[in-house]
């Protein structure tokens, strides 16, 4: 994939910040969003900014800006945030419960559309909306569903064993909460959100300011 | 603060990996750990380790490896989670609530003592044993407990204004749960968690991945 070699890693984190911002214009009537209203919203640098665009094939036009339908769909599209990937979420304690909730998924491509848990108790309820089932059913329900997403959110010592569960019944992505690193065979994508990494750049972010 | 610059932000962002397999490793006899044992737990480059430990100016014992005790004190004390941190959580919505009973976090450091929120009927209640106050309480709480940090977790159209309300009372660290960027004054620093920068590096990975 060409756009990601020539797009680095920072911008791609900035798109949804952009879009934020752009979908909040995009309630007025405006047609273009010029660099200096990005600016003003944004606080990125201006030079910044036109390289972010442009790295999307965008150019503004002169005097009036970015269109901004086209720029909203040019961000979309490029994350693959215009259309819908269903995923299941393993694991519904506070942390999964919290996610299951969190509708922000769903308008950026991420439909949550059932829960699983290995506590049989909770299992038939509803969190969000949302069903959670038996970890019994997960092989038979992702082959029926055609489900290739996971967002694991299971206690760190189970999460490997959750993790080859997951490859067995045919996921090919996991969004991994956990604070497991996992082993995962070719094949199937793996995207860590470690928590505790970013509190670690947090604290020494802190550790330097309040130097003490 | 020389160390920051030294050590690049990959390796402040892989230390707590470290601490977590050294400190399952302390829980047996072993005194000390190979670069081998690192590397068969971990899956880093064994560079790559030498070179993160060397930072913190650790060397490794010829055919013995790292003094384990050591090593986790050293992590422990370069990223401040040798000592606490007390903070508050605003917005106990559903997120607030999960990270409330995050138990890791008083493990490494930051050790939230209390939730504000500004729906009274929650006030009052307790969620994983922290007690939830009204935000009219919260400047006075600040100053009288010298609290310095905060995790904000409100809706993202109330994020700008309670930030405000936050660096008035006194906050001088804010953990930013929201997808607002925050408008701060000079002494105030802001951690950016943006759940969505994260899911669009993963919808880009799987973008490309499943290249459909």
């Amino acid at each position: 994939m060409d756009r990601l070699k020539i797009l680095n890693l920072p911008a791609i984190r900035r798109f949804p910040t952009y879009l934020h911002i752009l979908k909040r214009l995009d309630t007025s009537d405006m047609e273009y969003v010029s660099t200096a209203e990005l600016i003003d919203r944004l606080d990125f640098e201006a030079v910044l900014i036109r390289k972010d665009l442009a790295g999307l094939g965008l150019k503004g036009v002169p005097r009036r800006g970015y269109p901004l339908k086209a720029l909203i769909n040019a961000i979309e599209s490029y994350l693959g945030w215009n259309k819908d990937d269903e995923a299941f979420l393993i694991g519904s304690g506070a942390l999964g419960h919290a996610l299951l909730g969190y509708e922000q998924f769903s308008d950026r491509g991420l439909k949550i559309v059932a829960a699983f848990d290995s506590d049989e108790s909770k299992c038939g309820s509803e969190i969000s909306g949302k069903p959670v089932f038996s970890m019994t059913k997960l092989e038979n329900l992702t082959a029926r569903m055609g489900i290739r997403i996971a967002l694991l959110c299971v206690p760190w010592h189970e999460a490997q064993q959750v993790a080859d569960q997951l490859v067995e019944a045919g996921i090919k992505a996991i969004w991994n909460f956990t604070a497991q690193e996992l082993d995962l065979p070719e094949g199937v994508i793996c995207h860590n959100e470690n928590l505790m990494s970013s509190l670690a750049v947090f604290s020494v972010k802190m550790k330097s300011h309040f130097n003490d």
